[in-house]
């Protein structure tokens, strides 16, 4: 592994900062720090935030060990001071935001970090990496949800992306409504159901595909999925029925013509008897593909690239910035006007029937609470002392709840704007 | 940290064909499998082989523990006889391909793992991940540094990515002639120069721009990099030479129309008779933004979400294939033509020159061997040893030197065919 601790998965410049405010006295300055997107990635309707609870976990380890310190002493990186700082760096602020499973919108104040300058700006890249790239699959992957209208969905995409981050790209999918993964270490890590059966190689590492599916039968039973296209799909239905028998769980199919191959598929299994029998379908799936197969007889996906690269959007384009220094709101000059200084609070309005209408986030003032008003924000940590957090499961029924609540078009697939307003209200 | 072994960062159903396998008897026969791309991202000329040095750091630490044994038992995805396998289980083949640094394009053979069955096919999904990530950045970075004509640039996307995710991309970028990374855990572990110095943030800390420049030269000196547009860029610079004097190393611009500021803040740091301060540019840098400041006085580039989600292609299109069992070359049927069964040998040949012409791949023949033809593959694990490698340095300037050799049109950045062609050649 790389690193011993996740306290070097930081930027250069977040160190030297903290050397000249070490130096100066603005070091122990109290500050707010706020995520938030400018935007979201184009037509998008919805982000989806995601990360959270992984970003907890690894604060909890957040420091600096007597090796990484002296890296960076070695490396000239840091000073006598700063060194020592790091050393005994714990961090003791607060931090809150929206739960996982929480829709944004550009200017949602999704996670509120406060404490001293140092402390907290410190932890910059790790709370951007874990929630930029979390949050990123999560909102591709509840595209894929709600265009597969109740039918499962397996993330298989381990292989498409960096071995770590295919941990968390399958936790960010269930998350989302992913019914399982293929990735081991998600499965042991978070309790996500893992599956699989076989792939081409096993075929072809047999003499003939009859043999391969008696074999992979004999050792995992019927209720298996047997791979048919390594061949002849048509013959390949037909072996895998003639070894299994009508009770075969399903089968799989990975390439071609999915839709064509899918009606083709069910009604040779309904013809040999094996009408229980499940088409599983993978092979390049997207939003847009799956949506494409609404209407064939296919019972589940298997979605792997585009859900691990946030299908088009890799990354939710959410930053960190200090909105507020001593009790003093503070912006940089050139952001748009959506970004307004000091720490917000965030309300989602709704309809009596329970349909989200805008979020409102005011700068700080105190809501002006109403019946149907949602507070989005949540202590995770505070005084540095880590909180009960929601359990994956929890935030994945969350989003359920999040994703029927907003109005209808915010579920298109197609570009639109986002699916609420979002109303910034200023110091009074 | 997610996991205590690289080891179950593998899918389900590579260890269900491993059980079946067991089973049968067939986990034993003598398989070769290929990596190898069908196709590269649409328009690019050249893919980069990169990973391979971390891949096979990995591939050292490739055991399953007890505990991870014990988790595959207990949710049910193993047998008692895979479970005392998985224990046992160490690579004992052979591993060849494509030093990190070599050009690849579609169907090259860049990594080729031969041993039995099962002790290959678990190795996939980590093999997958770690080269299908790495040489996608690896791709984008290149194009970055040829269209930056010299001109250094510095990684600092680690927020945008997974933050181990972010360690292998600033490899990755460096691999591919990037200056240096602002990730601190990519400068310990290999090596790589990094940078950085500060943040709007810290401006926004202080009670005024001075002050905030002040700050930091007393603890960094003038050879630091003043960041001069958190409020007015003029004033900013104007400021920053105030407080540092003509001799300030650089000043850094994050946003704006770049082209235009670069210009002005040129003529402005010469009329301070900051001369010989530079400029550097930073937000939303790709290849594209990078070609069109080439006429402007800009002295350094940094580059962040497009270089670690590879710049459109986040992932390198990399498969993992047996083409061979027990001597007998194997293919699915659905492949497309440029699959071919068996192990492949790789040359690429060149004028006399050092251009060059084509890269020749042939299945289960000796190469027809020219003066001006390179042998492409090397060994990386012989019998289970992991041989030398090059190191990181080495394969950077491999691929310097690979890219001089390909024909000048293989560096446009504008869509095009692959830089040279790929013939296959048949078994006799």
């Amino acid at each position: 592994m790389e690193t011993s601790t996740p306290a070097l998965m930081t930027d250069h410049y977040e160190l030297t900062m903290i050397s000249a405010a070490l130096k100066d006295g603005t070091a122990s300055r109290s500050c707010v720090f706020e995520v938030f997107s400018r935007r979201l990635p184009t037509g998008r309707r919805y982000g989806v935030v995601a990360g959270t609870g992984r970003l907890i976990e690894l604060l909890k380890d957040f420091r600096f060990d007597p090796a990484e310190v002296g890296y960076l002493r070695s490396a000239g990186i840091v000073d006598e001071t700063t060194a020592a700082w790091l050393t005994s760096y714990r961090f003791t602020g607060d931090v809150e935001g929206y739960p996982e499973g929480e829709l944004f919108f550009p200017g949602s104040p999704i996670l509120t970090v406060s404490g001293t300058f140092a402390e907290c700006v410190v932890l910059e890249t790790l709370i951007l990496s874990v929630l930029n790239h979390d949050s990123a699959i999560a909102a591709a992957a509840a595209r894929m949800v709600t265009a597969a209208r109740g039918r499962p969905i397996i993330e298989m995409g381990s292989r498409r992306t960096h071995e770590h981050a295919a941990v968390a790209a399958a936790r960010a999918a269930y998350l989302a409504g992913f019914a399982s993964t293929s990735n081991l270490a998600a499965g042991r890590a978070y309790g996500i159901p893992t599956t699989g059966t076989s792939a081409h190689a096993f075929t072809l590492l047999h003499d003939d595909e009859p043999t391969a599916f008696a074999s992979q039968v004999a050792a995992l039973g019927k209720n298996t999925t047997l791979l048919v296209d390594t061949y002849d799909i048509s013959q390949g239905i037909r072996n895998a029925i003639a070894v299994a028998g009508p009770d075969l769980r399903a089968v799989r199919i990975d390439s071609g013509d999915l839709s064509v191959l899918a009606q083709h598929s069910r009604e040779l299994l309904d013809s040999l008897g094996a009408t229980e029998t499940k088409i599983i379908v993978s092979g390049d799936m997207d939003e847009y593909s799956i949506a494409t197969l609404a209407a064939e007889p296919v019972d589940m996906y298997g979605a792997g690239t585009a859900v691990v690269t946030g299908s088009g959007a890799p990354t939710a384009g959410l930053v960190y910035k200090l909105v507020e220094v001593d009790g003093r709101p503070v912006v940089k000059r050139s952001e748009n006007k959506a970004t307004v200084g000091g720490r917000k609070i965030a309300v989602r309005r709704h309809k009596p029937t329970g349909t989200a209408i805008e979020e409102i986030i005011y700068s700080q003032g105190v809501p002006d609470h109403q019946a149907n008003d949602r507070m989005l924000q949540q202590s995770f940590i505070t005084g540095g002392e880590v909180q009960p957090m929601p359990s994956l499961v929890e935030s994945r029924e969350h989003l359920r709840q999040c994703l029927i609540s907003i109005p209808w078009e915010g579920l298109k697939l197609s570009s639109g704007d986002p699916a609420i307003p979002v109303v910034i209200v200023p110091t009074a």
